[in-house]
């Protein structure tokens, strides 16, 4: 899969390194490709990946990971020439500067505001509700962490499903896009939990139960 | 403990008789304690539950568990008396009537209105993040489910971390009481999923584990 990673942080950055050590043809896009951190990136990432312009990666890609600051993402979308037709991951969430809460609401969510600004692109809200530690290895122990991802189009939401699948997820459909505005709340409960009294190293697992007898 | 319920349905009814077994001294609120229905959960709740009045319910207790349709709310608490002082339990969540979104957005939540409403009473959001049938038995196997909490008053949030975890909750704290914002649409989280695809019979385990080396 060509994969193209917008945003080279530590979610970006996690993703896109996993990814591409597992077999995928990975670019980041990135202003500073000579920047120690994107030569980093690359050395861990392993041979078949590269760097080039934001441009460049997403015209080399059939999924584009979305994974900047809230406030960097609209011109990240603008300046990304055409995504018509790619599985755009959008890993991000509107986080207030101070943590304190959402700025985008339940009337809507990022994952919406991203759909209307791509309104070309296939766009699959995940990624975004646990830390990139925890994308790094989605095991606790024996068990997988929860990956949960939503969107309107069905296809791009498989091809999602699987490239979680392969990180160790448990990839679980959250129904259509606006349930965005459910994913992004939960994605704050966990950064709540894990920078106050918890730490990064904090995940949830999925259970499923056969109904019990009298239930 | 005792322990008034405003609101006999599936939660109000499954964690007061889960309460009143484990031993404590529960009340129902009630405007028909002779209806089948109640009689059915007094049955099921053993020697020492009892119906009454929801004034009653309340004036008898000094834990009251708030477990009303959102719609029904407001006019239970202007009817539930003084509750100056009580820890008063918000397991609601403020469902639009075709469970596709929240009536109170992330400027605000149930838990935050309620307080508004009830100035005087020590509220804690919990209880409102799984089904009842996850409430009726919170072990999948031998993982304990986990239930978030969250509130203003460190007395009022230990008391209910207590009442969580003698059920066999995994209870955590979410922070101060707005982080209603999140526990509301995690809920609705959880509803979307049992509703549309899996069943009720499903849950979250918070997972900890200690920092890998190098992450």
């Amino acid at each position: 899969m060509k994969i193209g990673i917008i945003g080279t942080g530590h979610v970006g950055g996690t993703l896109g390194s996993r990814w591409a050590q597992g077999g995928h043809d990975v670019t980041f896009g990135t202003r500073h490709p000579d920047s120690p951190e994107i030569q980093n990136l690359l050395a861990k990432s392993g041979g078949s990946a590269r760097a080039a312009t934001v441009a460049q990666a997403v015209a080399n890609s059939a999924v584009v990971l979305l994974a900047t600051p809230w406030n960097a993402a609209r011109d990240a979308i603008a300046g990304a020439g055409n995504l018509s037709g790619k599985v755009l991951i959008d890993a991000m969430n509107p986080l207030l500067p101070d943590m304190s809460g959402l700025a985008a609401g339940t009337t809507t969510s990022a994952g919406e505001l991203v759909a209307q600004w791509a309104p070309e692109a296939r766009v699959v809200k995940a990624f975004n509700s646990v830390g990139y530690n925890t994308m790094a290895e989605p095991v606790f122990g024996d068990e997988r962490a929860v990956m949960f991802y939503c969107g309107d189009d069905t296809g791009a939401k498989q091809t999602v499903r699987d490239l979680a699948a392969q990180l160790g997820f448990d990839p679980v459909d959250a129904g259509p896009l606006n349930r965005a505005r459910l994913l992004e709340p939960f994605a704050l409960l966990w950064i709540s939990l894990a920078y106050g009294g918890y730490s990064r190293e904090i995940g949830f697992r999925f259970m499923r139960r056969e109904a019990r007898a009298g239930a």
